[in-house]
């Protein structure tokens, strides 16, 4: 039924490669199926002024999409002069979901930057990004770690990100783009690996949604992510 | 227990003033609480390129805050140069939500534009924004009918928004601004009268929640929503 | 002859409104007839770059409208990433004539930003301005002085505003919306509460004027400019 | 009692060059003593959008200041990205009073671009910049009634600007930068060449101004501008 | 002598890699040493509005860096709101380069747009950029031909780029960035296939050079693009 | 051959006029035939941030094009709200140049900017521009000089520029607007008055250029620029 021949339930083939970036403190090349997103994570010693003395650091991201990362070619955000609301909507989202692990007092004085770039965008380019980014930022507070630039351990769990949606009247795991143009309802969900929820955002793209429904959809977001974060533990040796 | 002393299933005093711009096809002052928008509907004959000649109409939002809606002064968006990144998040919400309720193709090719000026913030103003902007929606509506520039009837329900969160441990609904800063987790629902979800958007501001704790705040905001929707019925004389 | 009825010399009815906007220090909703302008005092420690460890503060002004304001919808600055030429001459304007009145020195170091925000625009927007912005500014100070801030009496005239200009041939004062667009001068008069001008401003929009003409104008301006002072001094009960 | 030795009513010296760039349909070089300014007049066969078919013209000016013009350098607004208010309100007032003494009907479906560039800034700079543009504005007129390109005389009359000032108490004529600095009123005058008024603008710098003395600045603005007629006149051999 | 151990006459270790984006006409992965250029080519059917009509094409570039390309995380232009000075020198001469080997008539009204962005910086990126897009362009206009969408073989000639230097006093080929940062002399060769040249940048950044010092540069330069010539050929297997 | 009537080997008129600023450091109109730039020197006593502190100075050059020096009118960049990759690209150019031969350690901590606007431009103005900045340059050497300002001789070398180019198949020197248009190659040669290369931009414009052909416009570059020293000497009177 779905375009990919995937059952309900399956998730895309994912690959998480660590240490793909030489210059960055932790770095990781994301595959959701077709959906590729590199992730860089930048230590700086520099925080957002409102925090400066405060002895407590910060987590934040940025995301961007390479021109020819989608099937016809998009404008370049640097070109138009300013990030449109989409991409400042993602990456106000990636850095939450990444601050709701990490202990922002143990981390220091430093804010660490999660570059979000996607290479190959075929659906579900805000959940690798955030799975991703996660395996980066843990390489990056290694990086610290053994710089002793850490006050103690700065994360306090793993967290990852999947989407579901109604494609066809049914309810499925991690759409692609063929089934997130054509979804009634498209949610992303991100997790942590204990399995509480940091962020729901569910949108009636169609038709409003019913409370059923939208428990078939936790349901299959719970299996997912307790997927996707036995990957990231394989990814990360741990 | 709340700091304004209310139950945690109370919403705040509400008011939907209809007709407040004398210029606009619909217009709505509604209130939570302190906190006070001006919603004005316009009717323009003109839709965005993408959808020109396709015999379709268009419903977006705008939103902005007048600077002292807020306790210190916020700088004015036109200054800066740029919308600010929330504001997108909060505008294109808004238009969701509506374009949620109505049939874009009865619509006629007309783009019906809501603005949303907060002149007071006291918490939620993005979810009395909506709840507003229906009604000025409504009344747009009605204007273009009794022209007969419609192709039948373009609303097909209501909407409603309300935010609920959990404050110092309990769930409760529709927080104001002393309850929004300190609230471990904040969600925003949008809901048509019929009772379905348009929208859900929940963010752990402080602790990852549980799937328990997120059915207490969708439980909540089933309930004010409905009472939402009797408020906007009472104030459309419908 | 004019459009509403009025007589020639004939004001619009004025309303000062005060402390509408509950954070404000300082506010007013004025009206001249169907023009609505919400004004507030926003009192800031913090002075311009140029003014800091000189002892004496500033006063500024930002001039806003809503989108639907107007009769035809109006792009939002915020939008168009700047403030058109029209609304920085204006908010200019309004900085000016308020310092006129202020001792800086006796102020003390901060700022006091008037924001001027037009709900509707039916011609006279600036003066109305001006007026409002004054009453607000009266209660800012006065706020200051309950605290002690300020180094002495830093007001030192009441100051409001005005429009006149030859409309069919007649001088008039108080232009609408509808006179404006057809007058063929317009010109606008800023004077102190004791009688003294502060800025004239004169546009031949059809034919050039005389100095006769012009005298018409000031003799019209000073009769209204009178009036609006005795109705401030009204509503703010001195 | 002037800085420059002047009497009170004695203008700096005037001097208008035409043709002194190759390219322009019309040009002058106009000196206010040591204020000097470049105008050049560009005929474009495209109008503004909103003028588009109807069978007239239009005439607009654009206003710079080099850098260096200034004592100390200015910021140039390209890099700054933006002109600032003082910039625009200048260019809209050149615009204007153009447009005041041109029969945009006779001109044909023309736009005639005024570019005012300031080489040396000594105070005056948006006087000189309208005397100059009135004369590059005659060439530009010229060189299309040559052409044919003119449906009649588009000219109706001349045009001219000076500015007054009470300095240290007295009434002067053409304040150069030193006296600009420090006077408490200013004003600035804009006239036909037959004596009616265009455009004033006073302001009260230091201290309000009575109707008396804006009499006597009249009295001064229209000897200077009578002066500055008969040297147009002269520099156009007319 | 050098850093990296390799003679003044020896390149760094090249690949360039096909295919490597889904989505695009063309695509090429190419590495000079650590740098490494992600290039795609983008077959738009619509051409700049100055060519419009006129039955031409147009090839053009655009270039960028991911903020983790570098030693420490470089500002995202989309986030700066515009691209930087040397970001647009770049993308000119790569779009300069690469039209020179194309017959714009035979193309057909179509545009080609190169993406160069860089992945990972360490010297040499607008040379790696200018060489890996060419090998892009190559597979985009195939794709071309193989739908008949050009005119007649548009392909004129092979384009490739190098640096060259003078460092620590001797001329040295393919400079990477620790001989880069120190060079005396910076020079950028652009070549065809035949080896005539379609640019030349040389650049005294220490100390000014002579005649002979530039004869050994371009003497290397002669040289590596022969090499790298060679290399474009085996990619495409021509 | 060439539309001036000028042999391959002759400049234009060159004229270098000094003092033409009051206001600046150092200034210099310079003109190449009927190009025309106001070059200035601007000695500020701030430096750019990254180099505060270190106890030297820095060159800067802006590049600006009156609106009218072009045949047809061109958009002013400050409207148009940025400065375009072209400009940006010569004013690179200059500041480059000049840097080349001052002494920053012997400057002092100041900032010297070049402004370099063009009045009228038929051709050659970057080139134009480098040869006046230097003149200009050296005046507020001198000037800084004469205040005992420099920490020594901050000059170590004069710089002048000048454009060759292919123009139907013969290498000419100095084109004007009409060669330039035309020319197949174009190359911009920057040298000292010692005849060291400072800077070689060439270009194939139509079609690409042998070895043998830079070296004809090397040698014309020579002798050009020889000339131009001479004429920079007889200017400053040294």
């Amino acid at each position: 039924m779905r375009p990919s021949g995937r059952q309900p339930s399956d998730m895309r083939a994912v690959t998480l490669e660590r240490n793909v970036a030489m210059k960055a403190e932790g770095s990781c090349l994301v595959a959701f199926g077709n959906t590729r997103v590199l992730c860089t994570a930048s230590v700086e010693t520099s925080v957002p002024g409102w925090l400066r003395g405060k002895g407590q650091g910060w987590v934040t991201a940025e995301y961007g999409m390479l021109p020819r990362a989608t099937g016809s070619r998009t404008r370049r955000e640097a070109t138009a002069g300013k990030q449109s609301g989409r991409t400042q909507e993602i990456q106000r989202l990636i850095g939450r979901s990444l601050r709701a692990v990490v202990d922002l007092e143990l981390l220091g004085e430093v804010q660490i930057t999660l570059d979000c770039d996607v290479l190959e965008a075929d659906g579900g380019t805000r959940t690798a990004s955030i799975t991703g980014a996660y395996v980066a930022l843990v390489d990056a507070i290694r990086w610290m770690d053994e710089r002793k630039l850490t006050k103690g351990q700065a994360l306090k769990d793993s967290v990852a990100a999947v989407s579901c949606g109604i494609y066809r009247g049914t309810p499925v795991l991690d759409l692609d783009y063929l089934e997130d143009v054509e979804a009634e309802t498209d949610a992303n969900f991100v997790m942590t690996g204990s399995g509480k929820f940091v962020e729901i955002q569910g949108t009636a793209e169609g038709a409003p949604f019913s409370r059923d429904e939208l428990q078939s959809l936790m349901a299959l977001a719970e299996q997912g992510i307790g997927e996707l974060s036995v990957m990231q533990k394989a990814a990360l040796g741990v």
